[in-house]
């Protein structure tokens, strides 16, 4: 597997969506699982799109996991996906799985598709049964206008504690035709890996087999998705999908393909960017926390030390409380379960040199406490042990955690 | 290794401490280490005991670990240990080092006795030096009462952010002979496994090899110290110690003993006591969490799944809000890393049914809600997998544990 390196060929698109690769169409109502939200919304794919997923690695799946496993493993293809927020229907029997079999085939009959072509998310409170009289309404509305092009529309339908809508869009010429990655995504509460932690939607005009799609979905939510954290609880529902509809006409992608590189770039240039968004916005979450971990033998190492850091509560709560505590992040470090010289380690917040060589440096409180009252707070951690770098992403903890938390489910 | 059974033997005795046992001699003052708390305490047995210890397993180990660690190798005897809270003298390079060995040797030359008799133990902030001028004019003041007998102002002397003292102690009778256990401990913030996870010391009259001893302690903290987590960080300076004076004049403990389990169950007993004492003050708590997982096939899964029901921030923030949110403790189940199957799990808060066969069951939210306002709170998952059970204790995360942890260094 090539290592991932930034490509300058990758541009970002201003107000970039699910819509910004061609061939695709989406959106949102509100179907009245909830009070007064939009909680229902599709993408549907003008082609039989390729399409890859990872999907939550907890041994409790939610039956909307099981029914577009089912979707994906007996089509290889895909033409719509249609999300429901409000209720998981997680842990909630044979029910749960007729119910997710019923929105799945209820939204293939609408769009006049196999029903492999569809697969089905769910986000919201376990162990509650669908509404499905409400669900089978609003799949009517829905598909009923398959002429809509409402990605905000889409965004907002998926999300729960979230404060706001995530979306991206990137692209990059491949054989000298634009290619282009949208996105959007929902968090906010039980974020933590393994897998996808989350939803998240991803939409390509590349020409690419499913196989190979899956090949640069994986190898980019490991580096993205995977190493955000909000509060190390995994959910039953995590997904992110991929959807690949061939029409921008670039010459079949595949990892023979000299451009093979840009384009795992750019899923995952589009994946960090969502990634971001959702540790930002963690339930309660007042800073984005960014943990960047240089010179380990391996990524996977320097990984799993970043992440143990922007997971760690003390960690959180003394970014919330702006208080340069760096003896927390070490003892983070110390339990991370990766092996390293402790007597050699160089740690900063932002620019400042807290740590030099495993011993303490003095430095300004107050230019540190300046620097921790910043929105996003980088925090570096440099070991002597090779030349490998991870980085992870979280949010600090705070009193809105506990309260949101506290009464998520009256 | 034999099954931890009950002993009805073993008796708890009524404001018993780490004098409870014979021989024992503990005091505690101000060495001026805190504004004004006592800071420096200090354990002495009258003969030279047997000794046994447990370590926390992080890589990033205070100097007074690995201190301790090189006096218990190199003696397998203890006469002391002395303690000081607000400095945890951990990630303090070279200088740390040498202000630890300071320690052990000034206080084991104020007692007459070789320094690999003494261990030293700290705890406080990380990466701040040692006041060793007042360390040495406090060991001073300290040794030379030898007298004292007050383990209430050692176990003041060890506190930190904790709310209050913890102490206990269990006696029962082996070989004609009465064998008591005592202990004092502190906790309460970065708690978690592996190993000690905080301060505990243990002291018993009984007659046993230091190797023996480390057997009982070793199987005790595995069940007891090990399953608590207040916030999944694990410091740098956890231990575990106990003594032996053999002052009791018991035939000598070993595990060929007839009685040997219930020496055993003694150290477990009063080790479980501690344990939830920490767990209950956790910092920021306002109730105990106590979860039982039955049903397993071998004793160490079902306390995996405990350790990480009882982890979760999800839980944790639900029973703070007394609601009955089981979703959250299956979710947190499938994320444990043990096998079982998903659908034929029970769950109970307290005596009320919640979930029957991976089936919601319907029941009372006034019961509920009113059943989780207790102090106390019991969670049980039921599995179907074996005969084995387990358990694991924690606290509820609240508010005040993020204040708490926002400006603790400050």
């Amino acid at each position: 597997m090539k290592t991932i390196t930034k490509n300058s060929n990758i541009q970002k698109i201003m107000d970039g969506n699910i819509l910004s690769a061609k061939g695709y169409k989406a959106g949102g109502i509100h179907a009245g699982l909830r009070y007064n939200k939009k909680d229902l919304g599709i993408i549907v794919s003008e082609t039989e799109a390729s399409v890859a997923a990872v999907y939550t690695q907890s041994l409790v799946q939610a039956a909307p996991i099981l029914v577009t496993k089912e979707s994906i493993e007996n089509s290889g293809k895909l033409k719509a996906v249609i999300v429901n927020s409000a209720c998981a229907n997680a842990c909630t029997g044979e029910q749960g799985m007729l119910d997710a079999y019923e929105m799945r085939n209820e939204t293939a009959k609408k769009l006049g598709v196999d029903q492999h072509l569809v697969a089905i998310a769910s986000t919201g409170v376990i162990g509650e049964y669908m509404k499905m009289d409400k669900i089978k309404k609003g799949i009517e509305t829905l598909t009923f206008s398959t002429s809509q092009k409402d990605a905000a529309a889409f965004e907002t339908s998926i999300l729960t504690t979230d404060t706001g809508t995530k979306n991206c869009a990137y692209s990059a010429e491949i054989g000298g035709q634009l290619v282009t990655v949208g996105g959007a995504a929902k968090g906010s509460g039980m974020i933590h890996p393994n897998m996808a932690t989350m939803l998240g939607f991803l939409t390509t005009d590349a020409v690419i087999s499913s196989a190979d799609l899956q090949l640069a979905l994986s190898q980019s939510v490991d580096a993205t998705f995977n190493q955000i954290t909000v509060d190390g609880d995994t959910s039953t529902n995590d997904m992110v999908i991929v959807m690949a509809n061939g029409m921008s006409g670039n010459d079949e992608l595949s990892p023979a393909h000299p451009e093979w590189g840009t384009f795992v770039e750019l899923v995952r240039t589009a994946s960090e960017d969502l990634a971001k968004k959702i540790a930002k916005d963690g339930e309660g979450a007042t800073k984005l926390i960014e943990v960047i971990v240089e010179g380990m033998p391996s990524m996977q190492d320097a990984r799993a030390i970043a992440k143990t850091i922007v997971g760690s509560s003390l960690v959180k709560t003394a970014i919330y409380g702006a208080d340069a505590n760096w003896g927390r992040i070490i003892a983070a470090m110390g339990r991370s379960g990766v092996v390293f010289n402790p007597n050699d380690v160089d740690i900063y917040l932002g620019d400042i040199l807290m740590l030099k060589n495993s011993n303490p440096v003095a430095f300004s409180e107050e230019d540190a406490k300046l620097y921790l009252e910043n929105s996003k707070i980088t925090i570096k951690a440099v070991l002597k042990e090779g030349e490998e770098m991870g980085m992870a992403w979280g949010c600090d903890l705070t009193y809105d955690y506990v309260k949101i938390n506290a009464s998520y489910r009256t």
